[in-house]
């Protein structure tokens, strides 16, 4: 029997692995920096040296490992490709489940950061036990990750789950979002988009979400109303997916959930007002349970255990 | 081996069933009042007399049907239930699988009628061979059947698909549905949404959507108005969709489709300019193949195919 399996968190700003036992337990982890390794062949290198590492300080050896893991922006599940992401070193299609299974000599598996997220609240966070649910990260941008009927869809092409970029603004003046439209969620609801709104509100560049959420803490008025504009909008595209997918829940994750009440407080409301009466005050909007820290890589690895 | 299944299309106006061919041919059909039977053990009776006459007729005993499926408003797949219909006789729920079930000695399952006719494309239409689709009905309301990986998904309480009741206007003020909200598409791009819009544009009450469509195709420029801004209005909630599940393709069907490129332009027009790039020219938005008095009958007894 494997009991272990490797599980990486790949981000635009730095890379982090970890060895994860099959009760949910990240037993050793690392991290390289990302933008060091403009070649994506340096980067699978130095990834696949510090995997290797990892398992042998454990006293193990590569036949205990079952499988690898890796969420990453615009992975794809299907191809096992990250497929032109704005934010990493590497342009265009880079086949990197094959890459670094090819150095390893294990199968890796790859998808988006958000479905890796989903995937681990099913197998260790609050989604234990549900069949249907929707993680939405609120980080830098705004990801999704649908179950249905116990497992993360990825639709016809691989891609499914873009909530973040569907319009809270047709006018064409919206916000311009990381996609290239205009008035996606993403450039609203994320840690970013309350930056945007607090600078157009506040009047003050380089505050972050964090800062605004403390200003709310301290009883700024306008630090509260930038909470409640940003939840007003999540909350009403919420409506929409609950009358998609009819989910169990809804679970927050990411950076903008620190802001706790100030902002679940307006996504309930905003939820609960636009769904239909057979839905109203049924579906719960809970925030990840999951270590912070932890909880992509074992997200990640959690594809390793789905694919056994 | 049963070569044939019934399938009921339960209706407000009529109720319509059939015998069905394993090869999705209705080789015999016919028709009851729905108003006609407030009292629903009458209504269950005379269907189920029906369907016994219509087996008869083919030279047929029950010992040849694999089973009944059933669409309809508020049917629910997963308790066998319609619960609390607007617009049939019979309020609060009605446990109508079992009933029926019970009359004929035959196993019979419902939906909803736009999972039905989810169904039915997939088994006998135009998604034949595709995993995942959208089929949106555009009727006296506005309905969607969604299908992931190969299924019609019900979500976790058998309601999901209530794509009808997204909202296009957040505000407060927007046209009051059947649902009891305010501003969701279905009363802006069913039929009936048409109708409203045309009053509102043309100042004339009881023009339809057909008598619109007249209009446009003689020349008048508001007609076209009236489908540029139900389009418009479809077409931004269809991008939202295909954001969610990356579908293959959305299927329209029902009484709006006939107003033909009308509709259709701008409802193409409005899902790419709102679709994400990797997403932009590749989905297809078509109407359904199957002809309109039979689709939503073999809809239904296509459930008993996926049943067995």
């Amino acid at each position: 029997m494997k009991k272990y399996a490797l599980g990486i968190d790949l981000g635009g700003t730095s890379t982090k692995f970890g060895l994860v036992s099959e009760d949910g337990r990240v037993v050793r982890q690392s991290t390289i920096s990302t933008p060091q390794y403009p070649d994506i062949n340096d980067f699978c290198d130095a990834l696949c040296d510090g995997m290797k590492a990892l398992v042998a300080a454990e006293g193990l050896t590569l036949s205990d490992i079952a499988g690898i893991g890796c969420g990453a922006p615009n992975g794809n599940y299907y191809t096992g490709c990250i497929c032109q992401a704005p934010n990493l070193p590497w342009k265009g299609v880079v086949p990197l489940a094959e890459m670094i299974s090819k150095r390893i000599g294990l199968k890796c598996t790859i998808t988006n950061d958000a479905n890796a997220a989903a995937q681990g609240e099913m197998i260790y966070g609050s989604a234990r036990g549900m069949k249907n649910f929707i993680v939405i990260t609120l980080g830098t941008g705004v990801g999704s990750g649908i179950v249905v009927d116990g497992k993360v869809r990825y639709g016809h092409d691989g891609f499914a789950g873009e909530l973040g970029h569907c319009k809270v603004d047709h006018s064409g003046k919206g916000r311009l979002c990381g996609c290239g439209q205009r008035g996606c969620i993403e450039a609203y609801a994320s840690a970013t988009g309350v930056a945007r709104t607090a600078k157009e509100l506040l009047g003050q560049d380089g505050l972050t979400s964090r800062d605004v959420y403390e200003l709310a803490e301290q009883g700024n008025e306008t630090a509260k109303q930038i909470f409640d504009y940003t939840g007003r909008l999540l909350g009403e595209k919420l409506a929409d997916y609950v009358h998609f997918s009819s989910p169990e829940a809804i679970i927050l994750f990411g950076g903008l959930t620190k802001a706790g009440h100030w902002i679940l407080d307006p996504v309930r409301k905003a939820l609960d007002e636009n769904l239909m009466p057979i839905w109203k005050g049924k579906i719960p909007v809970t925030v990840s349970s999951l270590k912070d820290s932890e909880a992509a890589i074992l997200g990640a690895a959690a594809l390793v255990k789905i694919e056994n």
